[in-house]
């Protein structure tokens, strides 16, 4: 079963490497990017066919090493086909 | 105008961060991770209304900027709301 997980910073959390490409964008275009916020995505491949398990399984993952609970939120989304 | 922009690595690329994360989560739990993709989410926000035009604005941006085009796909979606 295959996963997305997004990564991304709680709302309040600097995110300056966001605030580099938003000035790099709006220096090497017409300045029209009001914000930017970088994540990441991780795709995984689990060997679980039960959705819930799966989800539960992840959900462990990211709390205990893909994500940092204090400053990052997760979301977690099954990929069909 | 809010878009998310996904930045993966090619088929064919390696992924040694990618692997690094599932040998780490194959030793942590049980060794259920079959493959392990990891990637950019860029959350953008940009000053304009007409999708067609956004669309094409930031296609640039990741061409020029965001994602190299030799070793990585990119994937542009507005946020609804």
């Amino acid at each position: 079963m295959k996963a997305s997980i997004t990564v991304t910073l709680r709302n309040g959390i600097l995110d300056p490497q966001g605030s580099a490409v938003m000035n790099a964008l709006n220096s090497m275009d017409a300045a029209c990017v009001k914000n930017v916020r970088i994540g990441k995505l991780i795709e995984i491949e689990i060997d679980e066919s039960d959705p819930a398990v799966a989800k539960e399984t992840l959900a462990k993952m990211c709390d205990r090493l893909l994500a940092n609970p204090v400053m990052e939120n997760y979301h977690i989304e099954f990929q069909t086909g």
